[in-house]
């Protein structure tokens, strides 16, 4: 099996990790316009070589995990690229504008779009972990637009990697995405920024911190080279969310100023039934 | 060693597994208006006995773990059942009005007001556990005003906990406890009460949760019971560090708005420091 990864990062090379011990024969072949990060790849034997758009032609599987907004413009070169029996999957956090950029292309059946939902806040081929992908959801959408026989063979991978697929449109995918994934991104990052704004003396206040605020802000270590295009893409619907989010904590803030504790303790009690939802989710163990 | 724990939930409860490990000796009474956690901490073998008040006086200490708006009532009476050598703290996680609610106590002497920075988002007696404290800051409120024995005795404990002590006065503990923890705790419940709110049919999208949205919604699990007197007593501090971070995200928005992604980017980058920060926080291990 010939496996091709462009952008072989946490999200790729843990793809290539896991293709690797499922698949020992597997032949990966690592893209990435980052030189170092090929090198990386090597040396720490995610990829058997480095490659570019030619090794595409012959690929069974490409796998794409580049940030969203290079994803817009590199998917129909590596379409054009792709052989007539090579299937394209991509890990974009986005999906409308990723399936538009494509719509149109003669090649659009060797395409299934994809985001498997995993990750850790750390980027980068050192980033990558084997079983990543484990219990995880994978989003496919608009799956009917893929050949029937190259569905087939990118499932077969997904699930050997244990993942859950979970099938939507575009659509609702960005939208629902947004509240589940997005906003916490922003919540954390603008909670590290109003800490780190206030506490100028770091060393001294940060020893007050705990493993809640660590586990708050965990987020804020991401990427903005992947985060920035991401809401960049799905503006309108993390717009939306923010809107709703502030709302919530200026009326949350108002009943505090107007000490209403009895409605701030509801709105924390009706808040607690996150503890159920919770248990449905599975996590990455590190 | 007779040591009284008053509140025998998470907070209190690691504190007496930790006592009776480190010191196999120690006789351990619990006290708690609620007859079951009672109950429930003798079945674990938290503790070695029930009490009341009447313990207290041949208490070498007492370990007072409930929720603020109890404390501030309850701590006068604690103090005036402790006898002249018993040294009674706290686990507030607010200073200045416990302090004030004893200040002019005729056994002020006998009280050593602290905030060992540690737990998790559960609670009641099960969810203690050993080697809660190890590595964690201890916070130490006005120790001048703690008879010089008795400090050295609670320390002693402390140490061997392994805790880190730190002195402070109550009014910069509460300013800056207010960044660095209770903000994450309404962060995280807001963010919580946004996306249940808009996502009713829970368990397709939650499907589409991931790890970060757990971490990041963690401590919306976390007691109302104990928060909401949290925010209460610390009002004025947490008013302000809501409303630094909901101009942080009024603006974080608005870049969004105005497509100046470059900005949105630098933001993120600039927050990315928070990655050095955190390297300095003891993590609890669960």
């Amino acid at each position: 099996m010939n496996i091709v990864v462009i952008g072989i990062g946490l999200i790729g090379g843990s793809f290539a990790k896991d293709v690797k011990r499922l698949n020992p024969d597997a032949q990966i072949v690592g893209v990435d316009k980052n030189e170092s990060h090929l090198d990386e790849a090597m040396e720490l034997g995610i990829i058997d070589s480095k490659g570019d758009y030619g090794s595409l032609a012959s690929a069974d599987l490409v796998f794409v995990s580049i940030p969203v907004n290079a994803l817009v413009q590199e998917l129909p070169k590596i379409l054009d690229a792709a052989g007539d029996e090579t299937v394209v999957v991509d890990a974009g956090s986005t999906k409308s504008l990723i399936c538009q950029s494509v719509e149109d292309h003669p090649k659009r059946r060797n395409y299934m779009a994809c985001h498997p939902i995993a990750g850790t806040e750390f980027s980068g081929p050192s980033a990558a972990i084997e079983g990543l992908y484990d219990g995880k959801t994978n989003i496919i959408c608009e799956v009917e637009k893929t050949a029937f026989k190259l569905q087939e063979r990118a499932l077969a991978i997904f699930q050997d990697m244990k993942m859950r697929i979970r099938y939507m449109n575009p659509e609702a995918h960005d939208k629902h995405i947004a509240y589940v994934s997005h906003l916490s991104h922003i919540s954390s990052f603008m909670l590290g920024k109003t800490v780190i704004e206030k506490e100028k003396n770091e060393r001294d206040i940060f020893d007050m911190a705990g493993s809640g605020f660590e586990s708050t802000v965990r987020l804020a270590k991401s990427s903005p080279d992947m985060w920035a295009p991401i809401f960049e893409q799905n503006k309108d619907n993390v717009v939306e969310t923010l809107d709703e989010y502030i709302q919530n904590l200026i009326t949350f803030k108002k009943l505090i100023e107007e000490n209403d504790f009895e409605s701030v303790h509801q709105e924390m009690s009706n808040t607690n039934k996150i503890k159920q939802i919770l248990k449905g989710i599975p996590l990455t163990k590190k």
